[in-house]
């Protein structure tokens, strides 16, 4: 059986990426895939926060938030409610931890960098969207520091995974298959091809270890794909990207 | 003096609309008003708020926030913050005042319509730029309900007003010609050409009648141009506006 | 037709302040409006806020609540709701803003004026009742400093002025008035006659220049009543504000 | 050694009460114990919390609360704040189960009363002077109900009494020597001179058996002659508090 | 009548007190009264609030807390709740309060004692035992600082007393006793047998000075019983309790 | 080189159960996995969420918690915050949505489960001895319902595997080795061993997939262990896991 869009299983949704999309911030991107849209901007601060000041680290922290009608009801405000919920909180943990692994925060030096990412339209993926576009909102910012060592160690790119009675395993679910699917994989790999997070639930339902080694399979081979697409977008700064010089500490 | 971007004092900036913006709201617009740029969602519900329960109306109710980086450093998230600031919730308040100043609440029927405007870019008239953008949108959305008489009665614009040292009474400021400003006022006009808010403030200042009366000329030519637009925006659904059918009540 | 309490359309309700009202504060007011009680007072801080710390300047700053039972019905307190309402934030950033546009605050030096209106009970104008008290309770304040250059630079009142189907235009509404009007404006002026804040607003309804003109007319003669008022009720300190003193920086 | 304002020992302030102070509610007095001066209003609401929903039963809640400026410095609003402190919730707390005391909640039927004390000025002693003038409010509210049984059985008023290192035990504590108080105890006691509250609290200090018996006899006394003017404040309505009518249920 | 689990009404339940119950903080007890179990803790801070601070003095403050299920129905969490209940508030200012009335600030130095009492199961008497309890485990934390001078000067333990109509007056009530009761009356006393805290309210009653008398007889003799248990229970650091050492200030 | 509590790479911490640990709750039980503590709970609730309302499932919700001192260092409560924070509430989503992936919530009928994971204790492990204790109580309390059918549908554990510079891959992190971990990795499996989460983190670091293997194999080994004792701890009400009953739809 066919998927809904008429997609291969191992087949990704199309990925375009508008970089410098704002004026004011350091770094910002407008990532598209398939019908879901995340506006992604990287604020350096020249401080960080309490509990790593004065050891000479920088830090990196994200947040994360829908438009109310990025979805098909209306999601009301979390301001308006006066309280972040968990799903929310979940995500921009992850995302924080996971440009954090592919980031030298002694080479940053005392800085912070925020990360947000901002759904403008939600359509499934949207934390992996926001991964995969953030990484280059944060690259490009820290660009223009012009640091001698540039701390990105690597590149970080993120899709899901599942698994649908339709269609068994698929890469990059869209909103109709993650709501139907069974299990629910998100993958952060870098450009090594090492896995930063892998987070798999079964839905109300569980999966075997050779479900898992399959899904494995669908995700590092898309990553490998969003990665080359982010080399694209980053243009001559990719070079820089895990880039070796001699470490003076 | 020549203004900072080459406009004379009467003259607007730039204004674009690009409809249907995003997929799954009712109505929807980007509307790009020089350098700033707002995302405006109209969102119908089939009920209203408890206070009007049972009598026949509908409600408008408008909502307003800013990306974090929409401005040139980086603002905390309301959501984070837990509460929404002042200057917030004045200015939905003053969004949802001014849209049911041009809508028949009796003739919409026991809906609610939700107002979001998310500005992505700020540079200066935010406010404005919502309402005028927010009168399309929600328009568009009125259309899609297919009402027997059409609830909308006249076209609805804003623009801000304001003197200078520089250039004396000017019209449409940006975020520079704001933040100098000794005068800073909002209007909100119908296509009629009537008022429907006015709100002058002396920024540490004040100001004559005299100045009030030719601030007063320089926003109602802006207004006419903006309705203007707001007429192409709209294309056939133009002609409903304000349209006059027998009521039956 | 005459106006529910038998005043003229361009009469002022009784006005009584009451001044020294409380013993702590450095300045305190009672002002009487009609039924529309408010104690106003001021209080001197030796600092001001993060943004100013250092600059040599001061600050002043409002805050404005009602009682429970000040209405009619009783209103929730908004402490107990844990947030301050839209309304009320609108209304103390009036204030706030209202002040500093008279008062010179670098010879106020560094610090903050804190002004609190409470309403003690409602009818109509508590806000402009607010800052037709509040200025006497800060210059009161102010007065106590013996600063040798008086930072007041002029008086300041606030009345209302709308216009309702039966009275036409009509000045300084209560409760009932406003309810039922069309058009609702508040007026900020000085003692020079100089706007310093007008906002208008048309209640699902709109108003035209020609009406805008008439209201004005309306509002000034009754700002120039309460400033007469005011400068009884200060006394001698009345002949501090706007003082010229050769000004040395 | 005299009392800083002069007074015996086993003196009261002076006292007064300015009943149906405000327009608005349906009992209200203004209560004055020295410089002490506390605004208590009664609201009565036509239904009751939801735990008591259908027994035929009624409630009444308390909230107290004081202007930033009724002490010598300024306090923060607790709505600023966005939460009340443990002093409000423990003296609001205390004021509805005192009033609850002398009140037959079957007779007042299913009705919330509402009382709200909010200090003006606070010179010591506010929720004890919260309470003897809220039963005089609340009385005269539920007056107007003209039900068939009065539901309040007895006087209610209540003071303070104290040790200070000065003058050992006395009644009726200012802030000046509520401020040096080894120990502090509050009094809350019935017409008929029994017990509804007593409070006591060794201030970084500890009483015996035998100061506690002597500070009840103070209290004693200053509680009835409270009654007494509670009885002069209420006039013909005193007659009704705690009538013996043969209950019909 | 006998009382509903057998005791005689100047009977406590049975008292046992496990101590250094956790591994991690400075002082632990698991306190047992009859069915009610509450863990305290005790934690040494080398600092003291902002409004003590560069004084010389230390401060101990508590916070109390019962698991969701301690009770027979399952409570919400205050976390959940966003803030904290108003009984909860009064406990743990009570429990602070109290054992500040036997510690020497000065003693104790710059210091802040944080106390936390948890109710893992309720069955009445959860502030008392909290009481009871922590001043064990503070009294442990206290030991570890190896001070010069000891600086608490007495035991301090709690107890319930109150009347019910089956029994009259009775001491130490379980819940089902408190949940009747007419009178219910918390002591804080030390070990010299003074009063640190009395509390009494008649619920939805009243009581007669004879009645406070008999109360006062039956909680005296359970305290001295509590104290005791604390000696036993601290051991070789009793003795230490109210050491009179030559002050050298 | 050994471990520090000196187990092998592949060797679980010691595990006890104390069922029936209090007496309010339809289930409870106190696991100790090392030195790590967790009360859980379950209580049974005669409704369901309104989403769900009127389907005829039931539904499963966690809250989660950590006593103060459970921990080397205080940390401050949530409720005192005003909030609950990210970790806890990653925690308490993933307990609830682990144990509905083995409960037929059709079966369950329209219930909630409220399961409560208080933390006593705190050694590392907390979310996965919360995990594999709540499944016990939880048991426990459906065990009562007396169902016609049993809707637990099988068994299910949790625990931790992960890999530290010193021992490589190593199962049942204690606090010291999770600290100083480069990959961490929670495994929830059900009793037939197929996967219901799997959360792997590269704590500022990454891991390959054969490594992911290492884990996975060490995870499979320890889960049987845990539901071996999970048999016993349940006793004959083991026997009802999983149970083949005709279901009649």
């Amino acid at each position: 059986m066919t998927r809904i869009d008429n997609r291969q299983t191992d087949e990704l949704r199309p990925v375009t990426v508008d970089v410098d999309y704002l004026i004011h911030p350091e770094g910002s991107v407008l990532i598209t895939v398939g019908q879901t849209k995340v506006i992604c901007t990287a604020t350096i601060e020249d401080r960080v926060p309490g509990f790593l000041r004065g050891q000479g680290k920088g830090w990196i922290t994200a947040e994360y938030s829908m438009l109310p009608r990025a979805t098909n009801s209306r999601n009301r405000r979390e301001a308006s409610a006066g309280k972040i919920g968990g799903r929310t909180m979940e995500i921009q943990r992850l995302i924080g931890r996971a440009l954090r692994a592919v980031v030298d925060l002694e080479k940053l030096g005392e800085r912070t960098l925020w990360i947000d990412c901002d759904v403008i339209q939600a359509d499934g993926g949207t934390r992996t969207a926001s991964i995969t576009g953030a990484f280059i909102a944060m690259t490009m910012a820290i660009g223009k520091l012009e640091l001698p060592a540039f701390p990105v160690t690597d590149f970080l790119a993120a899709t899901s995974v599942g698994v649908t009675a339709e269609n068994g395993s698929i890469l990059d679910l869209n909103y109709v298959e993650d709501s139907s699917a069974e299990v629910d994989m998100n993958l952060v790999m870098t450009g090594a091809g090492h896995f930063v997070e892998l987070q798999g639930t079964g839905e109300e339902s569980t999966f075997t270890r050779a479900q898992l080694n399959e899904l494995m399979d669908l995700g590092e081979a898309g990553i490998s794909q969003l990665v080359a697409m982010q080399r694209d977008a980053l243009g001559e700064l990719s070079a820089r990207v895990g880039e070796k010089v001699p470490a003076e500490r």
